[in-house]
């Protein structure tokens, strides 16, 4: 759900994690009060094209490999996992990660959502440097970046990426117990769990899923109808694109680079980057990523706001519109609803209920 | 003149190599039968276009920062500093960066001659790994590879190069003294000083340079003319392109990937990868790189022999012409010299001389 539509096929990542656990036992989960002000945290991640990465599952060995190669350079013992992005494969790969390599896994991560390139999260906003960053390929090739800011080991470390086949395992952003609790959002996988109870549980009781999703995440359902057109290509890393969805009163396009990065109807903008916009499976609430989108599928557009952080100026010219090269200012959804956006709830009785 | 038109304008590379000298003065150079069993051998050189690198010339702190970063990797202090090819940028960098690390340098090196790509030295056909090789860039980035192979080494490190601005400084293909001793070609430096002193001391008694180089390579003229056509492109890191040179007797064209690759003339193949084809300005003969060449130079074409070993089948599998596309046997020029090469060097006088 926090995804946003990027970050892969979180199903390809609960493989990995419940093989993991199934050969080494169960993660111990920390909040980020309980980490040790001296603890050295890395962040483990996929980086790539969720439309290579659904292709491409990695082994335990390769996960193991960036945090390994990391912690040499380091020359430091690694003390606690942490997650980069939450949703996608990128919130259960650390799992695997922490159990694989018998450390705890912090009860947070660097967004609060998910986010296409490396650089694009709160500790770098708060100087905590990606780099040393390593990276590894499930040929055996590793690497370790140092670099001068984010954005450059974004830069190298997205054509070695995508020269390694489009996907890569990496661990940076080392930072200290201290470090991770002004810089990272807490408590996002009991966030996703929370998530995930939600909705089997509005199933359970036959109500709708996806009301109750908006309700918790504090957000708002955009637009409901079927995707009738979706343009994707996988360049320069990225898995780039857009989808039409067409309703009963009008159309929303979607833009996409890996995650879902503006929501507009005739002209007019709905929600942008950074606040978070899903698409969901019509009436399972199911979320559907960007490489996942078919001709067809009948869905609900919704968005949710992001961590407030993410709306100061440092953090938009990061990660608003500009920077993806849409001429807009960053948008927050809470005008009135123009568009006909329940008629679609109302028929499966929810609006009664 | 054994860079074979690629490796980098060595002017850019002498003026490098001055500046560290006079800054930190003279370098040690050992033979490889002086190396100690155990020395820890490293190769420093300049990665990259030489069309970019004439534009890019590094500082010192450029040139030692991989090195430093490759003896942080080995946890070994670095004793010696070997030439990856000789010719070019790489022959005098090694120069600079033994003399700003007050190491001492091998009169030896890689190839015995230039070629593009990082795998191709003889130390990959005795098993040496180019990697962990480190990599830097003037903005102050750097990184460390660790491969399966010495063509993934090749692969990640060019295209990080690219993104890197085209140019990099790069230092790997750790070696204990026996492998260098093995693996290099012996004597190298002082046969390009050799080289360099017969063409001045021709020079200096009016007789052919071109001629004295032939003699001294044991190699041969192979067409004498004017440059009419150069096509150049800086295209996935390298500078590729052809030349065409014409005489009184027809005409030459010249295939480059950095370094010169095979020579023909109405089909007829006069010499290929992996022996050296250079291009020497006609009356000087001042080699003239392949970047350097243009429309109107009056140039002489010459071949020589390399190093017996590129002649086995697993060299010629990684430099031979059919590597880089050519679907053509590598060739050894020895035929009788069907095209007029000796005309012009006539109107010098010199056959006479």
């Amino acid at each position: 759900m926090l995804g946003t539509g990027g970050g892969g096929d979180p199903y390809i990542g609960a493989l990995l994690a419940t093989e993991a656990l199934r050969r080494h036992g169960d993660v111990t989960v920390v909040t980020l009060a309980e980490v040790p002000d001296d603890a050295v945290v890395l962040t483990v991640a996929m980086m790539g094209a969720p439309t290579v990465m659904v292709e491409k599952l990695p082994s335990l060995d390769e996960v193991v490999a960036p945090v390994h190669a990391l912690g040499a350079y380091l020359g430091r013992p690694v003390t606690h996992i942490a997650c980069a992005e939450v949703g996608g494969v990128n919130s259960t790969i650390p799992v695997a990660a922490a159990a694989a390599l018998g450390l705890p896994l912090l009860d947070a991560d660097g967004m609060g959502r998910a986010f296409p390139e490396l650089q694009m999260v709160l500790p770098t906003l708060y100087g905590v440097t990606a780099s040393p960053l390593a990276f590894s390929d499930e040929k055996g090739n590793t690497g370790v970046l140092q670099t001068v800011d984010n954005s450059w080991t974004e830069r190298i470390a997205r054509v070695a990426c995508v020269e390694m086949g489009c996907s890569v395992m990496i661990s940076g952003f080392p930072m200290s117990g201290a470090q991770a609790r002004e810089a990272l959002v807490p408590a996002s996988l009991s966030r996703c769990i929370e998530i995930g109870r939600t909705i089997t549980g509005a199933r359970h009781e036959k109500a709708d899923p996806v009301q109750r999703t908006v309700q918790l995440l504090g957000g708002r359902e955009l637009f409901a109808g079927k995707v009738v057109d979706v343009q994707r290509a996988t360049t320069t890393g990225f898995a780039r694109g857009s989808a039409r969805v067409e309703g009963t009163d009008g159309a929303v396009t979607l833009s996409f680079q890996n995650e879902h990065l503006i929501a507009e109807a005739a002209g007019r903008t709905l929600a942008t980057t950074p606040d978070l916009i899903m698409v969901l499976e019509h009436d399972s609430g199911e979320p559907i990523t960007t490489e996942g989108l078919r001709y067809g599928q009948r869905v609900r557009i919704i968005s949710a706001p992001s961590d407030e952080r993410w709306h100061s100026p440092d953090a938009l010219a990061m990660v608003g519109p500009g920077y993806f090269g849409y001429d807009i200012p960053a948008h927050r959804y809470d005008g009135a609803v123009e568009l006909h956006d329940t008629p679609t709830t109302a028929a499966l009785g929810e609006t009664a209920a």
